[in-house]
């Protein structure tokens, strides 16, 4: 949560690098860099950020920059925002409208192309996003962080898909906690919801770079390597080329990518869909497709592998003998109350008490 | 090896920012980007870029580079040689010395503050390359990328650093090819070698950022994920912590990575030897050592895991249950004759050739 | 499915020694060496017993050898009739209930306590089964190899109860196919649908001895394992404990198993059990609970392995790091027609047709 | 260590069964059931057997049995030794080989074809056994516990080797602790010690039937799954019959196994030298090598089985995603002592303190 949109003030540089290099890998949209950044957010959780700069001047410097990095290529600029401690709080719908428009304001004023909504994990806040960003005239994408089991409060995929046309939205679809796999599952679900209430909209699809097959209802944030082990589940890009590929033909049209994704990753799902698109990214100048440039290799064996049917077919081991190869989500059944609502950092005294339950979650070293 | 060292005249800024990541993450040496940048590697394998730059444009550009961002921080900047085509393709010593002395020339006149000759896999080139960079005068650091079977021509570790130590160098180990555990075995070897020869030398240890407890002679090269499917073996932050607790108390004073490695990789030994260095590193101040700053999360079993008790002995799944934790290193036993010296890409008839011997090492779609 | 029932004229002490270690194990219940044993079984794929010995013969020497055992111990004898290759060549009814009526017809000479139909994947067939098995007017156990998608007609598993239970059976459940956990989801089901229906049966249990949280929906016949490398499968004796305690729970009282469990498996079962039994088996005579005995082994840290609490908690390793966790089922769409009618074996030409459509199935050697 | 030789007493038909198993598999030797079956291990460790049975019974009726079991084959009857406790506790030379010579006077009484003296951790017991074995003036075969790393003394298989055939061993070889793979390099060892010593000596291979690749050198006593959570290392019979060639190739002619190999596991030994025998076990009548005889079942993928190329290259899964597929090997450091002398018990209070130090080691339920 703390500790990321300052960086647009504090380093325009690095994320103008950063947007940099996801435009040459292959984007079409440059999200300004916004994400947990509105005025409530800012001042939650020790981040000492809203004392030095106003939630305006962070989300104004990121939308200079996605817009001057944009010119170096051929993409859109889209302006976002996310849940909000306000919601979770229980604050009146008003009060957490005002969070959004606040965003909002700074966003008509920086004239991005659209607007993207995303992160919810109750549809019923996403709604209420929606319904503010529309009144730009802008179009408006949304996107839950959701699983096929539905939203924190059980309604189902479908039914949110639903419920945000109905507010609005022309794309919906799914980001972040889940793997590509898990995702398009959820995204056939909002695409049969739509069809049987006979609304159209686009789809979109952003999922984390981790293979979670293991995870339950919240996603990889309850996995015992969150957020800070999860190398050994980091997708290849052969990995992406396959989710690229399943998500074009669910009919999604608008694919990309959330935690994990690098710009590697993107670039995969350019080259994928580059029959489709008519060209290859700028970033591909230097990488053949499905591993072509490994015929320059002086090993025969790794020549071999300068093939689509190689990569296509390959078993990537962990090198981790010792580790397994699923986790049990971890899960302590406390979901609300003090506990998830302070805002202050948990105290030594609570962390014990809370170890004391999981001594049998410490595992060897390996 | 194609396709690297003209980003200095390329994509200046982007090497420049990339320095920059490493240098906030607490490395005290910046090396020019110069690997693979001789001019008879810059013109091998179908590398077009020989063409438009020199070989001492991009390595002046590389030395440039280094030097600005160096004075962000407090680093020294080192020149970098590796081994060449020549020597590979049997070219006599005053030709292969003639290579390294052309880029010396650029060091010198840049004005670098050490050298730096990595990556020989023949200890006999690495003694060529140190017999020309100490007549600059300058410190010269050298590594090979050999394990604890010593070099392609059976030369053991302890031999080899005797040998490099006797030709000039005043820094020696090894770098690439190995995982943190057997660089360490290997660089054991080396300072047992040159205790026994009374010599004294530092330590330096460089290893790539992957598990690679099953490869062969020749490292991760002859993996059949390399190079394009290695994520599930990428090291976690923790993996580096212990890397760098075990180097130090080898008696490694040069700590720090190679083909892999991140600047939050490079964090984690800055981190990890804070009491030694007696300050974090500034890419720390966001960065909670053992993820201390999880302890405002809002789970309560995330909070839990604010702890090195906890990421220590954490054992990581690869959420991949269809693939194997091991794998058996590829080789073909071809290593030398026409395959290996041809200059131009595998033909498609030879692909087809080398591929044929090998059908049953394609396997199932996971 | 050939070359198994006749071993009670040909072995008979063999099948003896069988059934008495399964009794000193703690079973209760001696089942007829019969499975499989009914005429047109016997002639069917290549089986020349039918040529040396009738079916009645083999069910003779069945039952009189479990009768024989159980005079040793304290256990009732079933006489069991299982799926028929007359059901599968669609032959009628009656020609099917006919193949019943005769192994019955044994079964009641040789008064055995009570009758068990099992392994039926078709619910029709069990029903017929046990409308013949219940004109002895013995108590009938029937069980199926469904898993909770239903039978091979996509009857769900509570609905197949019902059925069952209003066709005569006083004991119904599940046997082979499945691994203990699935069994149990299974068994849920029928139970649930009894309940719906306000009909009382007892509930059985009989899973395979081999995790197989990977296998679709005709259970581990698809794995690739099957049959003969199942092996890394195997339940240990803590995982039969689990099963146990979890099948009691549920409210089964006739727990047992199918392929792979041996005596020493259903032993696990009786320790479980032996609070609620009152009585340990006498092959515990010689193997104390949960590793107790370990108290007195040679070695601290095997002794402290004398405990429930370390074997509860063991994840055993498989040893073999080149193999993978879970296998893809093999399932090539052929499931009626031909192929599968043919009594004769199949012809090398069709193998190699077969066997050219899965190219990609064969796997390097570990 | 306790409870096994008195069922030669005590349930003299199950041991009668057992080995009749193995001679229909193939078996050429019949070892009489009298593994630790010396006075002074009878009498050890709570074992109140001594107290019912003299060892001279024991031992006779183990002799009786395989006499017996022997004619119904092709087989010949070895009496065996193993390791004793006297020694372990630093009995004299003369006192240990008095509980030899006790052996011995039945083995020579009930007149077996030779003698094996196996199970030896130290080659200087084992030598004090030849001594004795040979006086009888039958052939003797020895076998030592070790790995590639030699006996608890640090003296190296080959040095062992000559040892044994100096003492007058005509077969030297090892058995259990370890899988085929390391046994076969510890005989290799041997091989090449006795080469060197101009010594000739058949070889004779017993490994366990766990793959143990990551056990240390005390073998799979220190694996965390011993004894009693094994079964996922368990060797399958295709694991057996690359086994059985590669001991063939390796010069080896008295091939067989120790813990963990049952029946069918010999089979695969036998089948596999079938063209070098001359002929297929009894055994092998319903049992088609290479799983021939799937070329009958229903299933056509199931069908496609039927051949040595699958079996050879099938990669045998877990079904065990939370497990990892290697363990570390326990070892506290303590291997002498109070603690290891003790012939009683661990008492609950010496079992926590153990316990204590150990807390890490358990890990969380699957």
């Amino acid at each position: 949560g703390p500790w990321t949109p300052e960086a647009t003030v504090e380093y325009p540089e690095a994320v103008r690098q950063l947007h940099r290099e996801f435009l040459r890998a292959g984007a079409n949209v440059l999200q300004s860099f916004t994400f947990y950044a509105s005025d409530d957010k800012l001042e939650n959780r020790g981040n000492y950020v809203a004392d030095k700069f106003s939630g305006q001047k962070i989300n104004e410097a990121a939308c200079n920059i996605a817009k001057e990095v944009s010119k170096e290529g051929d993409a859109l600029v889209a302006g976002g925002v996310s849940q909000t401690p306000s919601y979770l709080s229980n604050k009146s719908e008003s009060e957490v409208k005002a969070i959004f428009r606040k965003q909002l304001d700074v966003f008509i004023k920086k004239e991005v192309d659209f607007l993207i909504a995303e992160y919810f994990e109750h549809v019923e806040e996403a709604v209420w996003a929606v319904e503010i960003l529309k009144e730009s005239g802008l179009p408006v994408a949304v996107t839950l962080c959701i699983g096929p089991e539905g939203d924190m409060h059980g309604i189902l995929p479908g039914e949110c898909a639903v419920r945000l046309v109905n507010a609005g939205a022309s794309i919906v679809g799914v980001n972040c906690h889940f793997d590509p796999a898990t995702c398009l599952k959820t995204i056939k679900l909002m695409k049969e919801g739509l069809a049987a209430a006979k609304l159209k909209a686009h789809l979109m699809s952003q999922p984390i770079a981790f293979h979670t097959p293991d995870c339950g209802k919240q996603g990889f944030i309850d996995l015992p390597e969150f957020p800070f082990a999860l190398e050994p589940r980091i997708l290849t890009r052969w990995d992406v080329h396959r989710y690229a590929r399943e998500a074009y033909n669910l009919g999604i049209r608008y694919i990309g990518g959330c935690c994990g994704f690098e710009p590697y990753h993107i670039r995969a799902i350019a080259e994928e869909l580059a029959p489709e698109r008519g060209f290859l990214p700028c970033a591909s100048e230097k990488h053949g497709s499905w591993g072509s440039d490994l015929s320059m290799h002086t090993k025969p064996w790794v020549r071999a592998r300068a093939r689509k049917e190689y990569w296509e077919n390959v078993l990537p081991a962990s090198g981790r003998p010792y580790c397994p190869s699923l986790s049990k989500p971890d899960d302590w059944g406390v979901t609300k109350g003090d506990l998830i609502q302070q805002k202050e950092a948990t105290t030594e005294q609570q962390l014990k008490e809370l170890f004391k339950k999981q001594a049998f979650k410490f595992k060897p070293v390996s």
